[in-house]
Parts: structure tokens; C-alpha cells; sequence
């Protein structure tokens, strides 16, 4: 079977867009095997597709070729890059969609895209994802070498979205963190790891108190369902990060809270 | 080609979830071919994933393993089902998602799916349909035989959703239905299938009336447009029921009828 | 690998409808590659559809098969067509979905579907894109030849929908056009080409300036990003076509314009 290929874009799915690029990438690469992640992306969001891939990208098999297009600067002279990190190859303008991957510590090697001999003829100037990333996407599957799609990029000078960063505070036993999304049940994803809140609780038997929008919740419970029907709760989400939900309800809805909203989480007396 | 997987949700799909899932069978079976049937099962809506599955899932060849994740209990300690059926697999949660399966009569065996050795690691409590379905989806397309993901389980012990019949009164021939799904056309979807009328109809020539919300419905057309723009209608619909619609325009909008909402079918004098 | 089946539908993704066509498609063939165009045509709205297809056709190989199901008159007796052109099989109803492309003067042949044997039993008389559509381009995968879907069918007999066409008056270098379609991003995308405007534009260092609902846009850009945030442009999209766009705006809502619109190009005194 060939390579996986991956999207995420914020192109939705009513118009054609999505399925011209899949056109591309079958009518080079017929062996490819394409997966939607999100063609969801709020309009021109780069750290919600940075947040979507590195959610997601760690499932596929090592190998797969990611495509991201939220590509405001198309037509400009940003770059577009190809990426290898953690065994896997991401295609994506160089706009600060890898600001997680980055951080990740997983960086084996990029390039800027220059293989114009396998670029769409002619390339419009408004939709690269298309002319461009899906035919050197189909090439890789093909077994292009990432070496060959141009020159070799330093990964300093990889633009790096400022992302908001969670602050441990361990004399006071208390991290201060924030909301990075909200998903379509209205579970609310902070930046909080599993592991943050190891780091400051000393003793297992006293539980976390996490605040939000000036309500506190008791204790990090195992699932949903431990709670009642629409009480809020908190728990360590499938992405491995603290979230903010209410059994069977809407916890964006019901705390009116947004993205970046402030999240602490304390353990005993502060 | 391998064997397909189909997938239903109340994922939506604008957060990554579904594509995770494809990631997590691909890289364990690169060979199954993943369709989706519907991400837009209302959350939790149990009874709509069930009329999902019941219209689609024939359509399919014997041997696809159909994934259904709508698991309001994740991380409680509902069971996970394989169920074998008319010549096909099923996987979910065990809470009344194979209520109209097991209607009719198609049963053949069902496992309590434990293999944890096939799960991902760590198992989250809160994603089951990624760490555990997922998988074990896969090695079931890779060739698992059904009884090895865990033991028996007796079709009688089975979560069965109470779902709303038809009561026929042959004496009056009367049917009294109700409406279970609207459609994206604003169709409504009632439980009362062809069957049931021709039961009532002693004579061809004289036509059923089909009341709904104080409106009648004289005669049973063959399709849409067998009735003037805008005109409400009655037809049996592509799934073999009796659907109230209106040609060219929205039956659910213009009545006013929301799921649950009685019909009734008469024939002659009553 | 086996051939791509497009499909474009005003199904929407909520229920089972596209992922039951699917099964059909590869219960019969079971190496079709299957990619969606749209599903998020306006519902019964042809020349959407004629347009997604026009747009999205020529980047699938030659030999690709193109199912398109926007069917207002299923179950009266408008024809089902198989159209050859341009080296790629099209299957929908005679409605009018084929006017764009007999258009583009690329017609090779046309023939009536008439191929019982392989439609689904029974035939529904509300879903044919299901009962026959579906299983016949599973058979023209699987290598039916196109002829033996039934009689030859006249280019002339077609269904050929009025379509809004340019007015190019050269003499005082004046384009009158439409808009046809706006995209997720609010784009407006009109029927006037690039090669349109090249016809007026007979010094290339006097800009067109683009009037709609009493705006006027001097110059055409090369891309969103080369005007202002917020800032009204004219580029030549993707798609071939001139666009009115804002750069990150949404051009559809602050010009209160819809389908229909007015919009002429002149260049120099008029």
C-alpha cells in the first residue's frame, strides 16, 4: 500500500477545493492513500492547525506525508518548507504552523520547496496547496527524497508562533495555564499536561482545585461520567491535556468561556 | 483489497477525531478501506446512530466491520461489543446502538471485546473509540477471528433501546406511527414501512390518508415530484418507510413536526 | 490501482446518503477510489453543481468517472445520461449539470443509462443516484464498456441550462459579467477570464478597474495579500476566473452582494 497522506486546511468542505488537491495528489500518486484531519481551521488560524497536527499527526505510521494549507501570505514571498521530524514529513508554508512540532524537540531535517519541475503549470497565485504542496506531496509518496524538493532550511530560522506557555509555580503548588481550543461537544483544551500537574502535587490524597472564569473544580476526575449530568468537571483529555467539560453539556457554553482564558490549578494551601 | 471499516459518530468533523481514528486502523491494517456513514449523529443521540447503521450498513459487503462510537459512558463501566450479524461485524459501545439490528433477526454471535493486548497504550478513559474500537477494528480487517477479542455474550444480556413501534389495528385499518429522523432535505423519516400499509389495504384502488399535525395526505405518491412545488406529500422513501415530505421545499419547517410526533395511516372508513 | 469516482451531491454530510453510495460503489468494485468533490450543493441547485464540476474535473486522470446526483425530477422521466468528454466518463441526470461542459466543446459521446441488469433491486424511485447510478460506475470501474449502458444520445438532445454569459464590448474596452458562486472564504467569484479582460486591456500599463455595486477596484492583483487587511481587491482566482475578494475579509458580506450581481471590467475611457 502506499503512503499515507494527511490534510488540514481551513478551506471547509462545501467547496471543491479539498477535493481538486486530492485530484492532484491521486493523478501522480495513484498508490496514495489520503486522510482528512480538519478542513475546519478557522479561517487563516495557524495555531489551531499547529494544535490539530500535533494532535493527530503521532497516529498515522511513520513515514506519512502531512499536508497543512492556512496559508494567509499565499502569493507573497513567505516560504513553503517540508519538514521531517519525529520519522514523519509535513508540508506547509512556513507561517508558524510548526511552532509545536518545534518545540517538540523532534526536528531530524527542512527544506524550502524549489522542485518547480513538479509544480502544476501554470501555478495560479492564489491556491499553492493545489499547484504546489499536493503535487510534492504526490511525489514523495512516489519516493522522492526530501533532500530533493530544494535547499536545505537551518531550523532557527523556521518561523515560531509565540504560543502561550503554562506556568508552574512549584513553591506555591500552583500552575497557571490557558484555553487553546474548544471542541464540538464544548470541551475546553488547555495547555496543561498530565505531567505539569504530577510536578507540583506532592501528595496523591489531596486533589487538584483547577479554576476557571472564578469557579473552582474539586479534583481531576477519570471520565465524564463521573460526574453528574451537567456538572462541570476536570479531566485529563484523550490529547493528554488538562479539559474543561460538563457530563453531557457545554462547558464553552456554560462558562461563556474563550480561547485564552486564564486555567490555574492548585494543590493544597496556596 | 482489504476489507472495509465504516465509521459512525457524533464527532462532527471539525476537530481531529475521525481522522485520528483512520490513522490509528491504517497503521495497524494498511489495507482496509475506511467509509464514513455519518459524523452528525446528534451527541449522544444513541437511537439515531442505531437508524444509521440499520439504513446503511446492508449496503455494504458481507464482512465490513461497522465502527459506531456515540459512548456517552466512556470510562464508566459499560461493555465494548462485537456483534456478528447478518453476515457483518459491529463494533461499539454496548448501549442500545444494536437495538434495530437485534429487531431483526440477523443475530449470530457477540463478544465482549477485552483483548487488550490489541488496545492502544496508554488506553485513555476518555477516547475508547481511538485506543480501543480503532484497533481492534483493524486486526479484525487484518484477519482476528471474531470470538478472540473476549468471551461470549448472550444476545438476551444485550443493551436493548426501548424504540417506538407501529401499532397496527387491522379491524379499523389504522396505523399509528411516528416520526423517527428528519432528513437534510427537511424529509421526515416515520417508523411506518410499506409493509404495514399493504397490510391495512384490503383494496388497491382506494388510497391511504396520512394524517400528521392535523393535516392529511390523501394517497401515497412514488416520488417527489409527483406532486405540485411546494405541495406536501407522502412516499416510501429510499429506505422503505413512509416518509412525509414536501416537493421542493422542507416537510420538517413547514409543519412545524419535530421527531417523536405521531402519523397515522387510514384506509377507507375507519 | 482501480479508477477515482468523483461524486458531487446536494446530499450534505449529515446523513447516510453519500456513505450508502459509497458501499454500493464498492461492493461492486471493490478497487474504485472514490473522492468527494462537494456534498454542499444548494439543494436542486444545477448550475452549482455544473460549476464545482467545471472546476474540479480536469485534475482527476483521464479516465476518472464523475457522479453527480442533484436530481429535482427523480422518479419522473428525465433521463439518466452517461457523458463521455474530455477523456473523462460523467454520470447525472439530463438536467442541465452537463451545460458548462458541453460548453467547453469537449463532447465525445453521450448515451441513455438504460442498463437494467445492473441497477439495485428494487429500483427506489426516490434515490437513483443510489439504486443507479452508484452500481453503474461501479461497473464502468470495473471496465464496462461505455456504449453498453444503453442507446446513443445527441449532443443537441441534451439539457442545456441558460448560463449568464459575458458581454465583451471591445469597442470602448467594457466586460460585463456576474457573479456565479461565492466560496467558504466569502469570495465572489464571477463568469468574466483572464482571457477576457486581455481582449479589452490593449496597453498592459493601464489598469482594469472593476466595478461592483457601485465600487469600483482599480487594478487586478496578483493575490489576496498584495492589498491591505480589509481592503476591497480584484484577482484572477484559481479557478480561472476574475474574484472580488478582501484580504482576511469576506468580500460576499461587506459588499452585501449575491449570485446574480452585476460586475463589469473597463480599461481607459469608456
Amino acid at each position: 500500500m502506499g503512503r499515507i497522506v494527511t490534510l488540514i486546511t481551513d478551506f471547509g468542505l462545501a467547496d471543491e477545493y479539498v477535493g481538486v488537491m486530492k485530484g492532484v495528489i491521486l493523478a501522480r500518486a495513484p498508490e496514495a492513500r489520503i486522510v482528512d484531519i480538519s478542513h475546519a481551521v478557522p479561517r487563516h488560524d495557524i495555531l489551531r492547525a499547529a494544535l490539530f497536527l500535533q494532535s493527530a499527526y503521532s497516529f498515522f505510521p511513520k513515514g506519512s506525508v502531512h499536508l497543512i494549507v492556512v496559508d494567509p501570505g499565499v502569493g507573497t514571498n513567505r516560504r513553503l518548507v517540508l519538514l521531517k521530524a519525529d520519522g514523519h514529513l509535513f508540508l506547509a508554508p512556513d507561517n508558524g504552523i510548526f511552532s509545536l512540532l518545534l518545540e517538540a524537540d523532534c526536528f531530524e531535517a527542512a527544506y524550502e520547496i524549489q522542485c518547480e519541475q513538479y509544480y502544476l503549470v501554470p501555478v495560479s497565485r492564489t491556491f499553492h496547496g493545489r499547484d504546489i504542496l499536493a503535487p510534492v506531496a504526490a511525489h514523495l509518496v512516489g519516493g522522492l527524497e526530501p533532500a530533493e524538493v530544494g535547499p536545505a532550511v537551518l531550523r532557527s530560522s523556521l518561523s515560531n508562533l509565540k504560543v502561550a506557555r503554562v506556568i508552574v509555580n512549584q513553591r506555591r503548588n500552583m500552575i497557571t495555564g490557558q484555553v487553546v481550543a474548544q471542541d464540538h461537544f464544548g470541551n475546553l483544551l488547555t495547555n496543561i499536561t498530565e505531567e505539569n500537574i504530577r510536578n507540583i502535587q506532592a501528595d496523591k490524597d489531596i486533589p487538584p482545585v483547577v479554576t476557571i472564569k472564578n469557579k473552582t473544580i474539586t479534583g481531576i476526575v477519570l471520565s465524564y461520567a463521573h460526574r453528574d449530568y451537567g456538572e462541570l468537571l476536570a479531566v485529563i483529555g484523550s490529547r493528554g491535556f488538562l479539559e474543561i467539560s460538563v457530563n453531557r453539556g457545554n462547558a464553552a457554553a456554560s462558562l461563556g468561556a474563550e480561547i485564552g482564558e486564564a486555567v490555574t490549578v492548585a494543590v493544597g494551601k496556596t
